[in-house]
C-alpha cells in the first residue's frame, strides 16, 4: 500500500561487513535510509516503533565500530532491535515482523548469530553480556559483551545485581544506558531522577575534549606512565557516581543521535584497557518521525499506520471492551465505597487498566517501575497494614516475583490480590510473553485461591469476589484483548470460593473448563449432543481451591470426564486428576483426560491459529472425547464403529 | 547443662514498654545481659549466633527509642531476631527456638505483633516497610516502616527496587544498614567495595557534631528557616551519595555498639519530618563472644555449643557426607579434565559446595552475592557462549530467578546445569527454607530436564549426566543433609535421559519413586511382600522427561500404581496421572494413588517428625497401599477383611 522508501546506500548493506567498508561521513544518509525503511515496514506490519526510532544511529555505530557478531551485542528487551534485524542479514523478511512463520518481534538465538541472546522480558542484558565476557575472558578468546539496556529497564533489581557483579569482566563488558526518559510509560523512581539530574548538571562536551579526556582514562599506557589506578578517578566527562561506585567507568552523557560523537566515543571505548565501561546516550523515543516524537507513548506500540499521517489502523471499534479495561474500572468502581483497595502495576498501567484506577484515586495507585519482585512485597506490606491491594501484573511478568509471591505472600497467608493479565497465549508476541504457567506455579502453593475469569463479566464478579476476601491471597487470571461482548452486570456478584457454574447439564460426557476455553466448550457440546451424547459443561472456575463436590457428582455420574484450561501441565488438570485418584474416583475406569496447552513454546502467530496449534478448540474437544469413548475397559481404543 | 547467666535488669523486662522506663544509662547493663542470655540459649538450642550477637544494641536502641510495635520494625532476613525476641515477650520460649512447637529462628507474624512481617529470605524488608509506611500514610494513622538490613541483603536487586520507589515514603520510613561486611560469607560486589569506602573515608563524628548537624538536616523548623530544601543538600555527615541519589537522607557511618551515639541518633531520626532516612550502622557479627568473633564465619549458623569454651556439639562425625560436599567435589573432580565446567553460587559458597569446587578452580567459581537472578542469566550467558554453567542454588531460593529460568533459559534452551540442593524439607529451618515446588515449577516448562537424586551415589550419577548434556536446561534436585552411606563409585554412570531404574520386581503393587523416599519405598515393600503382595519398586529418577515406556509396563502388569517423592502438587504425581489418563491407562481401572508433601507450609521440625507430619514413610505406603486395593471398582472403599 505505502511505497517503498528509496534506500539506495542501505542497499548495498546485508550485513555489518559491508557496512564497515562505508566512510564515516556516508553513516548520516544511511541511518536516514535505515529510518525511513524501518517506519515503512512498521507501518505495514504494527509492532514496536517508537523504540527502534530512538535507536538507529545508535545500532548504525555500534556495528561500524565493534566486531559483531563475535563481539557479543544484546539489546535489553529487545523491541528496539528492528533496524538491528534490518542491518544483519533480514531485511528481506522485515515486513513479516511478529506475523506467524515471520520474524520475531524481539532478538531471537535461532534467527541469526547476530543475536546471541534472545530477550522480550526487561533487563537481562548485563547478566547475559557478563556471561559472554567472562565466558571468552576464560577461554581467552576475543569479544565483548555489549548491553544496550534502557533507563526503564535500569529499574529493575536484575540490572543492578549484574552491575554489582561486573567489574570482574573489565573491557570486555560494556553497557550502553540509552536514556530516553521513557520505558513504556514515563520511568518511575529515585534512578530516573538521579538520572535527570546527570544530564542537566552537564553540557554535551565537544568532541575534541570528550576524546581527549576518554584517551587519558581509559588506556593503559597513559594509566601506567601515571603509576597505580586509583579507583576514585574512575570519575569520567561528569557524574556518574552512582555507576562507579558500582565499578564502572562512567561515559557521558552523549547525544545518541550525533554520528560526529558517537563513532569516536565507541572507538575510544572499544580500544580501551580499563573497564567495565557505561556510556550515557541521550536519545529521543521516536526520533525522527514526528507523529512519534510527538504522541505521549512515543508510539512504543503500533497497530499497522500510514506513513504520512501517522494514522494507526485500529479497526471498526465499538466492540467488546479489553480485559484490561473492565479490570481497570470495576476496580475504580468498587474502591468507590471501599476505602481499602489499591492498586499496584510495575511499569504497565495501561496495559494493566490500572491507569483507569489511578485517573479515579491517584492516591492509591502506585506504580513501581519494572520492578515486580518489590511490588509484590509492597503489596504484602500494604496488606499486613490492613490494605486491600491488587497487584495487577502481566501473567509472564509474575514469574518476576515468584520468590515474592511463596514467601512473602502465600507463607504468611497475607490477603493479596493477583489481577493476572495476558495469561495464556499472546499472539504476535509470542513465546516469551505468554501467561502459560501461572495456573501451575500459583496453584501447587497452599493458601492460595486461583480463578480464571471465562469472560469480561466474569472478570468483574472475579475483581468484586477477590477485593472482599481478606483471608489470604487470591489470584485472578484473564486472557489478552477483547472480551467475549456479554454484558457486564450493573449488581457484581460475589463468587463463593471453591465453587464452580453448571452450564448446560447432560449425562454422558462432561467437560470442565476453566478460563478462557468455555465457549470452545460450550460450542463442543452442540456438536456432541449432535451427534447424540448428552454432554454437561461446567467452568469450574476455581483452580484452587477445587469444587470436589460438583468434580465428584460429575465423575460419578458421567463416562468420560474432560478439563479443559489455556495453561501448561501441571494445573487444572492435574489438580482434577490428583483428586479424583486420591479418593478412587478413577478406580471405577472412568474416562478422564485433560486438554491443556502443549509442551512446547509456541512462536508468535494470530491468536487463532495459536489456538489450533494448541489443539485447544472445539473441534480438538470433540475429537477427545471420541477417542476416550471408543477406549475400551483395557486401556486400547477400539476401531470406529 | 549451662547455668543461666544472672540478668536482674532483663529479668524486669518482658515488653518494650519496660524497656521504656529504663535510664539511658542503664541501657548498657541491659545489653549486656541480653547479650548474655542470647549466648545461654543459642549455646542450648543452636541456631544463628554471630547476627544476633551484633545487633544486640541496635535491638536495645530501637525498641527504646522507637514506638514499636505501632512503628513496624523488619529484620531483613530475621535470623538476627534472637535479642528482638526475648525482649517482645517471648524470653519464656527462647529455648524452644527452631524446635517442633517452639518458637521459629526467623521472625513470624503469627508469633507476636512485634512481628508485623516475618522474614527469612533476603532483602524483602525495604519494601514491606515501604508498605507499612504508604498504608498509615494513605490512613492517616501514626506508625513507620522500620527495616534493618544488612550489607550482603544489599546486594539483592529487590533491595534496590524497593530504594528506588521509597522517596513516596517521607519520613515513614527508615532503612537502617547493617553493615558487618558479611552475609553468611564475605559479600561481593561493587557495593561493598563502595561500603567499605564510605567507612575507610570517614572517622566516626563525635556525638556533639554529629547531632547538631542531623538536627540541622533533618529538622523542617530549620529547612524552613533556611528556604527550599535542595534535593542536592542531601548528603549529610560523608559520602552516601549512592543513596542519597536514590532518594534517601544518608546518615552514618555509625558504631553500632556505642549506644550513647545510638540513642540520640534514633531519637534524631524518630523526630525528623523529611524523609526517607538511611541509617549507615556499622557492627561486628558475633560482638562480644570471642568464640564468634574469632571465628571465619562469626558462628553464623551453629550447633550446641558448651558457653565457656565456645566448642559446637557437632555429633560424632565420620558419617556419610553432606550432599553438597558430594556435589562440589564431584563437579571439581569433572572439571580437571572438562575445562568448559564452572559453578555459580549465590552468596552460599559453602551451603552449596561450590567452595570445594572453588579451591580446585577459582577462575572458575563465581559468587554472585545475593543474586539469583543475575546469577541464573549470568549462567545463560556462559552457556551461550559454549561453558557448562552449574548454578548451585537452594530449592527455595531458585524461586527468585524463576523468571530467568523461564525466560533466559528454557525459552531459548540453554543447557544451563541447576544443582537444587535443600530440595523437599529442611528441620529446623522451617516452612521458609523448604524446597517443596521446584519440581512442579521446573517440570511444566518445556525443554526442562529434571532429576531427583535419591542417594549421594545418584547426585554424583546426576552430576556427571548434567555436565555431559548439552541439549538444554537440566535441573537435579537432592536433600539438605547427609547422605545415606552408600559408597559413592570411582566410575560415574551417565544416565540416559528419561529413563527409570527397577530395584525390586513384583505384580501387584507398583511404586514409583522420584528422590529421597525410595528407602522407605524399599521397607514399604518388605512389610507389603510379608503381607503377600508382590511389589514392584521403581527409581523414576527423572520427572521429566518421565519414563513412559517403565511407567505403561508397570500400570498394564499391576493393580494398584503409587508414586511417591517430596515434593508438592504438581510434580512427578501429576506428571505421571497426566501421561495416564492422555493414553487411557486408566479406563480399565487401574488404581493410581500420588504420595507428595501435603497442601500446606510445615513449620520447623525435626526431620523424622516432618515426614511423619507429611505422611511420606514406609507405613503411609503401606497404608495408601492397601487402602487403594480395598477400594472396590465403583470406587468406594470395602470393609476391611
Amino acid at each position: 500500500m505505502t511505497s517503498r522508501p528509496d534506500t539506495p546506500l542501505l542497499d548495498t548493506v546485508d550485513t555489518p561487513t559491508d557496512l564497515r567498508k562505508l566512510k564515516p561521513e556516508q553513516l548520516r544518509q544511511l541511518s536516514d535510509e535505515l529510518r525511513n525503511e524501518m517506519i515503512s515496514a512498521v507501518g505495514s506490519t504494527g509492532g514496536h516503533l517508537g523504540s527502534g526510532l530512538g535507536v538507529v544511529e545508535l545500532t548504525v555505530a555500534i556495528h561500524y565500530v565493534f566486531n559483531t557478531p563475535e563481539d557479543r551485542l544484546i539489546w535489553d528487551v529487545g523491541h528496539q532491535c528492528y533496524p538491528h534485524k534490518i542491518l544483519t542479514g533480514r531485511r528481506d523478511r522485515i515486513r513479516t515482523l511478529r506475523q506467524g512463520g515471520g520474524l520475531s518481534g524481539f532478538t531471537k538465538r535461532s534467527e541469526s548469530e547476530f543475536d546471541p541472546f534472545g530477550a522480550a522480558h526487561s533487563s537481562t542484558s548485563i547478566s547475559a553480556g557478563l556471561g559472554f565476557a567472562v565466558a571468552n575472558k576464560l577461554n581467552d578468546k576475543p569479544g565483548r559483551g555489549i548491553a544496550v539496556i534502557g533507563d526503564g529497564a535500569m529499574s529493575a533489581g536484575m540490572a543492578y545485581e549484574a552491575m554489582n557483579n561486573a567489574e570482574q569482566a573489565g573491557n570486555r563488558l560494556v553497557v550502553i544506558l540509552n536514556d530516553n526518559d521513557m520505558s513504556i510509560a514515563p520511568p518511575v523512581g529515585g534512578l530516573s531522577g538521579y538520572l535527570a539530574r546527570l544530564i542537566s548538571s552537564s553540557e554535551y562536551l565537544g568532541l575534541r575534549s570528550l576524546a581527549s579526556k576518554m584517551t587519558a582514562k581509559l588506556s593503559r599506557r597513559v594509566h601506567k606512565s601515571l603509576g597505580t589506578v586509583e579507583s576514585h578517578t574512575r570519575g569520567m566527562v561528569t557524574g556518574g557516581t552512582l555507576f562507579e561506585e558500582l565499578g564502572f567507568y562512567y561515559v557521558g552523557p552523549i547525544d545518541g543521535h550525533n554520528l560526529e560523537h558517537l563513532i569516536p566515543v565507541l572507538e575510544n571505548v572499544r580500544d580501551a584497557e580499563e573497564g567495565p565501561i557505561l556510556i550515557h546516550v541521550r536519545t529521543v523515543k521516536g526520533k525522527g518521525y514526528a507523529p512519534a516524537e510527538n504522541s505521549a507513548d512515543k508510539y512504543h506500540g503500533v497497530a499497522k499506520f500510514d506513513v504520512v499521517s501517522g494514522k494507526q489502523d485500529k479497526g471498526p471499534g465499538g466492540g467488546p471492551p479489553n480485559y484490561q479495561n473492565v479490570f481497570g474500572e470495576t476496580l475504580a468502581k468498587l474502591a468507590e465505597t471501599d476505602p481499602k483497595i489499591c492498586a499496584i502495576t510495575a511499569a504497565m498501567p495501561s496495559g494493566t487498566g490500572v491507569d483507569k484506577f489511578a485517573q479515579a484515586h491517584p492516591d492509591r495507585a502506585f506504580d513501581v517501575g519494572i520492578a515486580e519482585q518489590h511490588g509484590v512485597t509492597f503489596a504484602a506490606g500494604l496488606a499486613a497494614q490492613g490494605m486491600r491491594p491488587f497487584a495487577a501484573i502481566y501473567s509472564t511478568f509474575l514469574q518476576r516475583a515468584y520468590d515474592q509471591i511463596v514467601h512473602d505472600v502465600a507463607i504468611q497467608n497475607l490477603p493479596v490480590r493477583f489481577a493476572i493479565d495476558r495469561a495464556g497465549l499472546v499472539g504476535a508476541d509470542g513465546a516469551t510473553h505468554a501467561g502459560s504457567f501461572d495456573v501451575t506455579y500459583l496453584a501447587t502453593l497452599p493458601n492460595f485461591v486461583v480463578m480464571a475469569a471465562a469472560d469480561e463479566a466474569e472478570l468483574a464478579h472475579m475483581t468484586y469476589t477477590a477485593a472482599e476476601y481478606d483471608d489470604g491471597p487470591i489470584a485472578f487470571r484473564y486472557p489478552r484483548g477483547v472480551g467475549t461482548g456479554v454484558p457486564i452486570p450493573e449488581e457484581l456478584e460475589k463468587l463463593e470460593i471453591g465453587k464452580g457454574r453448571v452450564l448446560r447439564e447432560g449425562n454422558k460426557v462432561a467437560l470442565l473448563s476453566l478460563g478462557t476455553r468455555l465457549a470452545e466448550s460450550l460450542k463442543a457440546a452442540d456438536e456432541l449432543e449432535a451427534k447424540g451424547l448428552s454432554t454437561t459443561v461446567a467452568d469450574l472456575r476455581f483452580a484452587k481451591p477445587l469444587d470436589t463436590v460438583l468434580i465428584e457428582r460429575l465423575m460419578r455420574t458421567h463416562e468420560a470426564v474432560i478439563t479443559i484450561e489455556e495453561a501448561a501441565i501441571g494445573g487444572l488438570g492435574a489438580h482434577v486428576l490428583t483428586f479424583a485418584s486420591d479418593n478412587g474416583l478413577t478406580d471405577a475406569g472412568l474416562k478422564i483426560r485433560t486438554m491443556r496447552l502443549p509442551d512446547m513454546f509456541q512462536d508468535q502467530d494470530a491468536p487463532h491459529k495459536q489456538y489450533d496449534q494448541a489443539g485447544l478448540n472445539a473441534p480438538d474437544i470433540v475429537e477427545t472425547v471420541l477417542k476416550a469413548l471408543r477406549h475400551n475397559s483395557a486401556g486400547i481404543e477400539e476401531a470406529r464403529a
